[in-house]
């Protein structure tokens, strides 16, 4: 692709680095915002950077929150001792959605694969361990992605548990193996998370 | 959708914003720039304000340009006598990138399109009638995009240069009728602009 300018060339390489966004997708949409008013770009720029800068992660959930404590593990009236471990925030977005949940989260931030180089220490894990040796919390419900990466990631944190009094539980299989929880309608999800089942009975499963 | 940070709502609104990134996108995008290293955001931010902020378009053929006229324009190897009319600059990198074409081009900014609310006035059409007043232009290549606004752009400006010593042709529809231009491979639009047809005649073949 030749650029007539710099400047737009450098625009859309940097757009292109976006998950998803090829070489002529980044044109269209810089060409886009060269169209639009001059706020338009502002405002996105600005609520990027803001973003990136003042972002805070929940010091107990690792949710997004604009607050030290999120809003889900502040609010006295959830579920202290019920735990929800999921890979995203995305995840808690999609469970809070079903309004069928009433404990509390745990964002792991991603899930243990090897092949991506992403192992047990780059992920929430030490501090899920840490919380469940409190003693509040009585159950785990394991809601990752039923993939091969969802499985090794809860596999292992079962095995951290070991010896501690703590239930484990994993979302019913409503939902089709391999599909992300986020596209999951709510309906499904709501039931899968009402219908958990006991961990170990979902290695029985497998 | 329900945020745990107006951060990340505000971050989310802004790129669902751009044409074709619904919300879901918007989100794994944003959540992907705030997994990755600072700078990638900042160079994102920065490249988008510095385009926006400094982009100049080239006052003889409005492509985007770092310079008052464009490398096309100001490069003497090139035919001005020859005036390729396109809606986009995407259109003109495309043709660019056949390596058939030796001569000028005129971008119009966009297409004639009375539902969009894009009137005559819109376009930079004035100051493509004053450039083949001028003299210096032999033939018009039209290669507007073949749909209905495409043709109605065409023919308003064929109307306003009755009079003038000019000829006129359209690039030759070996572009499938309804294609946009920008998605054609090279070898055919390369191809269409070798055999392009007098203007008069394509309107004959409609
Ligand atoms: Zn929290
Ligand atoms: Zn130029």
């Amino acid at each position: 692709m030749e650029f007539s300018s710099k400047l737009l060339e450098n625009a859309v390489y940097e757009m292109s680095q976006l998950p998803g966004i090829g070489k002529r997708t980044a044109l269209r949409l810089v060409l886009h915002l060269l169209k639009q008013p001059e706020e338009r770009t502002e405002h996105l720029t600005h609520a990027l950077s803001k973003l990136k800068n003042e972002v805070n992660f929940c010091r107990s959930c690792h949710n997004i929150s604009d607050t030290e404590i999120c809003e889900i593990c502040a609010n006295p009236k959830r579920d202290e001792t019920l735990v929800c471990v999921v890979e995203d925030i995305r995840d808690v977005m999609a469970i809070e959605n079903t309004s069928q949940y009433n404990g509390l989260y745990h964002v792991l931030g991603g899930k243990i694969s090897p092949m991506e180089g992403v192992g047990p220490q780059d992920l929430n894990i030490v501090s899920l361990i840490n919380k469940v040796k409190e003693g509040k919390v009585k159950e785990l419900i394991f809601a990752l992605s039923s993939t091969m990466e969802g499985d090794t990631t809860n596999f292992y944190i079962y095995r951290q548990l070991e010896g501690m009094e703590v239930t484990t539980s994993t979302i019913a299989r409503g939902i089709s193996v391999g599909d992300e929880l986020e596209y999951a309608d709510e309906v499904t999800l709501g039931r899968s998370i009402l219908n958990r089942v006991p961990f170990e009975n979902s290695m029985k499963a497998n």
